[in-house]
C-alpha cells in the first residue's frame, strides 16, 4: 500500500516562478517526491536545479524524450511528469510520457491545436493514465464554493456572464516599433512559442475556464475583437460570448490594462441571484440574492459548503494565496493517482482537478477567439 | 440686468422622483424660480403638483401645446423650460417650446429619432435658443476630473474602454410569460412610450454619453448583443465598441443583475495611465499611471485640477450626491442663460452641460444598438 | 392652516460653507421660507447674504440680539431662527430667540457649558419652544436604520463600541511654532471662540451623538489622551468609553491623520452580530450576524426597515450625500413645527431630530474628555 | 559547506493548524530538514505525527525534555527546534534546547513572565544561539515595506497610531454561564496553559509587534481596558498607548467582535504621511501622503523598495498568503543559521526575524495590560 508518490519535472528550472509554484504545492500535503527532471534546455540551468533539489545524477535528463523513455523503463519510474515548459513543447512531451506510461499533469494551454488535444486524450484513454491541465484558479477554495452555490440553484438559471483578466504589463508594447522580444516574457509574444495568441491565450483562456468551471455552461460562440497594437500576437481582446443554455456575456483579456496586476474578476448572474469573486482578494466571495443585501463570504465560515470545508487548509481570515490554489489541486490529483497505483476504484466526480477535456475546450476557445477576430469579430463557433 | 431666471416644467408631478430632483438641483443656487408648468395629463396630479408649489393659477397648463403657446406670447414668459415626461413627448415638447422662443433643457432620450433630433437642433439654432439633454451624471465633480485629466494627456492615448451600467430591478421580467406592465416603472418597458430600447436606452445611453464626455473620443461603430428574454424591449446588453481613433472596449448595461442597483462604472485605459469612476461611490476617482500605484482621489482636494475645484460646494470627505450632479449642470446651463438674457456674450467652452449633439449622439448609438442586435450583433456604424 | 414656515438665520453668510448646507437642506422639501437674517456681523457681508437671497430690507439685522428682539415683537414673527454661527454666540443667541418667542435650531455645540445648555432646555420648556442641535450625521437614511436594527434586537446586546472620526486637514499644525491662527478654519483653533477644545469638540462630539443616537446607550464616562502639538487646542484625541450598560470601547478623533478626510466610521458590536457605517459612503451600511457573511445594506432597497423607507428620497444605488441628512433633520423639525403652529398635537416619538438634550450630552462629553485629559486619562464621569 | 539544516518540533501534532503551516513555511525554500519530534504528549498522535513526515523512529520522542537532552547529544543533532506548542510549555522547552546547544524558534508569546524571558535570553547569548519568536506578520512583505517607508521617512514623525486585531469567534462565550472549556481552542481560555491573558496574549501581542516592528517606537505605557464577560481570561481589550517618542494611540484587540475573522489592521500616521496595512488583503498597502492622493501599493511591483523586492515570490497581483509570511521568516532564519554552522560571520542588520527581545517585549506589554486593567485602566509602565 503506497502512501506516497514520485514525479519528474519538464521545465521548471530555478528561474521560472511557475515551476517554484509547482514544486512548492505538490509539498503541502507531503505525499508527493520529486525524483527526476529535465528543467532546461540549457545543460547549466539544468543542472543547477537538480543540484538544488538533490535530485539523483542519474535521474537528470538532457531532453523531455529521454526523460519519458528512460522513466518509462525504470522499475521505480516516476509516477507523474510535471510539465511547466513554454507552450510550444506542452504538446509533444505529454505524449512522449503517455506513451511511456506515464501520468500527466500539464501547464496551460494543453497544445496548440484542438487535434493534438483529441489525440492525447485518446492516447490518455487508451493507456488508461489520468491528464491534468493546470488550470490553477479552480484550486481556490472560493471558485469551488462559487461552483457549489451555483449547482445548488442558488442563483437560479444563469442569464448573463461577465468577467476579465486585465494585466497591464505590456502595456509599453503598444504602438512601439522597436522589437520589444527581449523581455523576460518574451516568449509569450513569440507566436512559435506562445502559439497563436498572446493575450487571449495566456490569461483569456483562464477566464474561460474558470466560468465553465463555476457554472457548467459550455460556450457555443464568440464573437471577439482583439488588438495587436503592432505586436505579433495579441495584447487586449473584448469577446462577446454566448453559452449553450442561451445566455450571453463579455469576457475581457488584457494586458494593457494600467492599474491591474492579476486582475481575474468573474460575476455570474442568475435569475435568483449573482456571484463574483475577485482572484487578487482570492479568500472573499460576494453572493446576493434577488432583492437581498449582497452577502460577503470568508473562506473557512461555517457557512461554507461541505466541498469548500473540505479544502480548507488555514481558518479565516488567514489569507490562502496561490501556492493553496496549486496544492489544492495537487491534493486531488495525488490522491486520485495514489489509488490508482493501489489498484483502488476512482471515482470521477471525486476528481475535482481539471481534466484534459477542460484543456482541449482552452484550445477551441483560443482558435474561436483568434478566427472571429480574423473575421472582423464575426460569431465563430466554439 | 436680471439675476434670476423663471422656468416652468412639462412632467414632474409629485410622484416623478426624477421631476423633484430637477427642481431641487435648479434650487440650490438659487438663480431660478419655476413659474409655469403642466406637470401631469392627470388634472388633479397637474393641480396638486402646481398648489404644491404655488404656480399662478394662471400659468397651470392643461397640455404641453397650450403651455409654449400661451407662455410663448407672454410679456414675462419663461425662460426656460425642463421636460422631464416620458420619451415618447419629448420630442413635441420640445418642438413646441423652440418654436415659441423659449430655451429647453430636456431630460434624455433626446428624442426617438435621429431626424427628429437633427430637427430639433436645426430649429434651436435658427432661433437662438440654448438647448441641454440632462446627462446628469456628467455633473459629477469626478466625472469633469476625470475629463480634465484625460485632456491633459494624463493617461496618455486611450486604448481601451470598458464600462458598464448594471442594475438588478427588473430581474423578476426574465422569463415571466404574464403581462409585467403594471409596475412602477412600467412605461420604460412599452415600447409606444419608451421607444426601441429599454435598457440601452434608459442606461446603455448613459454609458455611452459619459466616456464621451470623459474622453472626447466619438463611436464608430457597435456590435450589440440584446437580451429580451421574452419582454418587449431588452432588459440586458452587452456591446462592444469601436471608437474613431481606433481603441476598442465593452459597454454592459443591464436591468436583471442581481446585486447592482444603480452601477454606471467607467474605466478608460490609455497608454500612459488609467481611470475608474464609479456613480455609487462618486466622490472618489481611481488614477493610476503606468507602473505606479493606483491613487485614489478625493473630491474637494487640492490636487484636484482648477476645473473641479471650480464645482466643489462641499468640503472633502462630505459627500456630495445625485442632488449636486444636477445642480453643477443647471448652474453652468443657469449661468449660461443669464448671459443670454442679459445680452452678454457666451463662450461656448464655458457651457459644461450636455448639449443637444450629446443627445442625437444618444439616440445614434441606441439605434446603432438596436439594428446591430436585429443582425445577430454583426457591427453597425453609429 | 398653515403650510408654510418663515425662519431667519444668524450666521451663514455666503462664505460659509456649513450656512449654505442649511440654506439647501431646508429648501428639499419646500416648506420653509427665509424671510430674516444677521447673516455676518461684518456689515458688508450681512447685506450681501440678505441681497443675494432676496431678503425684505427690514429684516437684515445688525446683530443678533436686534434679530431676536425686533422679529419677537413682529406679528409675522418667523417661526424658527437657525444659528450658524461659531461656537461661542451660540448659547446667548439661542437664549436671545428663546426668550423672544421663536423656536431655536442651533448647531453644535450647543453651547460651552453644561450649565447653559441646561438652563436653555429649561427656558425652551418654560416657553414651549422646540429646540433642535445639529448633530447632521443622523439625517442619514443608514443611520436611522442602524438604530432600527439595534432597537430591534437584531445585534442583541452592545458589548463593544469602535468609532471614529479622522481628518488630515491639520496636520500642518503639529508641532509648528509660528502662529497659525490665519488659516479659514482659524476660528475653530482659537478657545475665545471654539472653547475648551477643536478636535473633540468639533467632530469628537459627532462620534459621541452618532453612536448615542443608534445605540440608545449612555456613557458613563470617558479616559481621554488628548494632544495639542503645541497649538491651544487639542488637534487629536485617543478616547477609552465606558457605557451605562458595562460596554467599552474606543473613541478616536483627530484631525492629523493624513489620508483621512471626513472618516466618521461607527462599529458597534453586540452579542449576536455587529453594524458599520462610514459617514464617506453613507448610502451603505454593514451588517453581520453571528457566524454568517456579512449583509452590505443599500440604502433605498425594500429589505431596509420601515423608518428608513419612509425617509428614502432617490432610488437605491443613486447617492444621497451631505444635503440630504441635512434635508432629512429638516423635515422632520419643520413636520414638528408645521403641527405646533397648527395647534395640532406633537408626538414626540414622531420627533427624529437632535434635541437639546443631545447637545447638553455633547457638552457633558467634550468636558469630561478635556478634564480626563488634564488628569492623565484618568476616569472622568460624562 | 553546509547547504541543508536539520530541524525537529515539538508540538505540532498533526491536527494543530499551525504546526503545519510551520512545516510547509520551511519547505518553500527546500533548506532544512525535519528529522526529530515530539509532536504530542499523546503518543498516538505523536506516533502518528512522525509516522507522516517519514521521522527516523529513533528521533521520535515521548518528552521535550528527552528530545533536547538526547538530540543534544548527537553527532547530527538538530540544528534548531521549533517550539509550537501551548503557550504553558514555551518557556521550559526552550530553556531545555538552547541548554543542550540548539538554536530555538518558539511560537508567541515566548513565556509568561517577564524574567523567564530575560533568563532565555542571557541563556542563549551564552551559549551562542540563535533565538526568534515567531511573529509571523512580520514576514508579510507589505509589513516590510510600511517599515521601510516609515524608516525612510516617507510620512514624518510618527503622532499616532491606531491599531487592531479583531476576530468573532469566542463571540458565543459572552455571558455564558456554562463551561465552554470543551471547544477546539480551549487551552487558550485556561489560564493554567494560556497564561494571565488570552485574547491580549493571543492576538494583541501581534498588534504590538506588527507596530514595534513597522515603526520602531517603544511603547512607553499601556491604559487598557480588559472584558472578561465571565470567563477567566479577557475576550476584549481596548487599550491606550502612549510611545517613548511622546506619541500616542489604541490597540483595539478581541475575540468577540462579529464580522471579523482575522482582522489586523495596522495604521501608522506621521507628520508627513500616513500608512495602512491590512492582514486579510495583505498584499496591498496604503500609503498617503500629506495633501495627496491616497496610493494602493501593491506588492511585487518595481516601485517597492528593494528590501520587500527581494522578499517577493510571486509577480504582483498572484496573492501570497500567510504560508508566504511563515516561508519568509523562515528563509532569514534559516539563512543565518546555515552562515552560522559554516563558521560565517552573521550581520545582525541581515536577520529579519523576530528576536527573542521582541518576545521578552510581547511578554511585558501582556503584563502591563493585565495590571492597567486590574488598576481600573491606569497608566502602567510597559
Amino acid at each position: 500500500m503506497r502512501k506516497t508518490l514520485y514525479y519528474g519535472m519538464v521545465g521548471a528550472s530555478l528561474s521560472s516562478f511557475i515551476g517554484v509554484v509547482h514544486r512548492i504545492g505538490i509539498s503541502f500535503d507531503g505525499r508527493a517526491k520529486m525524483v527526476a527532471g529535465c528543467f532546461s534546455t540549457n545543460a547549466k540551468k539544468n543542472q543547477e536545479t537538480a543540484d538544488f533539489y538533490e535530485v539523483d545524477q542519474n535521474r537528470v535528463y538532457a531532453s523531455y524524450e529521454e526523460m519519458a523513455e528512460k522513466e518509462g523503463k525504470r522499475e521505480d519510474k516516476i509516477d507523474f511528469v510535471v510539465i511547466s515548459a513554454p507552450n510550444n513543447v506542452h504538446y509533444k512531451t505529454a505524449k512522449a510520457f503517455l506513451e511511456n506510461g506515464i501520468h500527466v499533469l500539464c501547464e496551460k494551454p494543453l497544445c496548440f491545436e484542438v487535434e493534438e488535444g483529441e489525440e492525447l486524450k485518446k492516447l490518455a484513454e487508451e493507456k488508461g493514465l489520468f491528464f491534468c491541465v493546470n488550470y490553477s484558479y479552480s484550486g481556490n477554495n472560493m471558485v469551488k464554493e462559487a461552483r457549489e452555490l451555483i449547482r445548488a440553484g442558488k442563483i437560479g438559471r444563469i442569464i448573463n456572464v461577465n468577467a476579465e483578466y486585465l494585466q497591464e504589463y505590456l502595456v509599453d508594447d503598444v504602438g512601439d516599433t522597436e522589437d520589444k522580444m527581449v523581455k523576460l516574457s518574451s516568449w509569450r509574444k513569440d507566436p512559435k512559442v506562445a502559439g497563436i495568441s498572446n493575450c487571449v491565450g495566456d490569461i483569456g483562456t483562464h477566464i474561460e475556464n474558470t466560468v465553465a468551471y463555476m457554472t457548467g455552461l459550455k460556450l457555443k460562440r464568440v464573437a471577439a475583437k482583439l488588438d495587436y497594437f503592432g505586436q505579433p500576437l495579441d495584447l487586449n481582446a473584448n469577446i462577446l460570448v454566448e453559452f449553450d443554455n442561451g445566455a450571453h456575456g463579455v469576457y475581457c483579456s488584457s494586458q494593457v490594462c494600467v492599474g491591474h496586476m492579476n486582475g481575474l474578476v468573474v460575476r455570474i448572474f442568475g435569475t435568483e441571484g449573482a456571484i463574483e469573486w475577485v482572484q487578487e482578494n482570492p479568500n472573499i466571495l460576494s453572493v446576493t440574492l434577488k432583492g437581498q443585501p449582497t452577502q460577503i463570504y470568508n473562506r473557512g465560515m461555517g457557512y461554507e459548503t461541505a466541498r469548500s470545508q473540505a479544502v480548507n487548509r488555514l481558518p479565516s481570515g488567514h489569507p490562502e494565496g496561490l501556492y493553496v490554489a496549486f496544492a489544492n489541486i495537487y491534493r486531488d490529483w495525488i490522491e486520485a493517482l495514489l489509488k490508482v497505483v493501489n489498484g483502488e476504484p476512482v471515482d470521477p466526480a471525486e476528481c475535482d482537478f481539471p481534466k484534459i477535456d477542460a484543456g482541449i475546450e482552452g484550445v477551441r476557445f483560443v482558435h474561436a477567439c483568434v478566427e472571429s477576430n480574423a473575421k472582423d469579430a464575426a460569431w465563430v463557433e466554439v
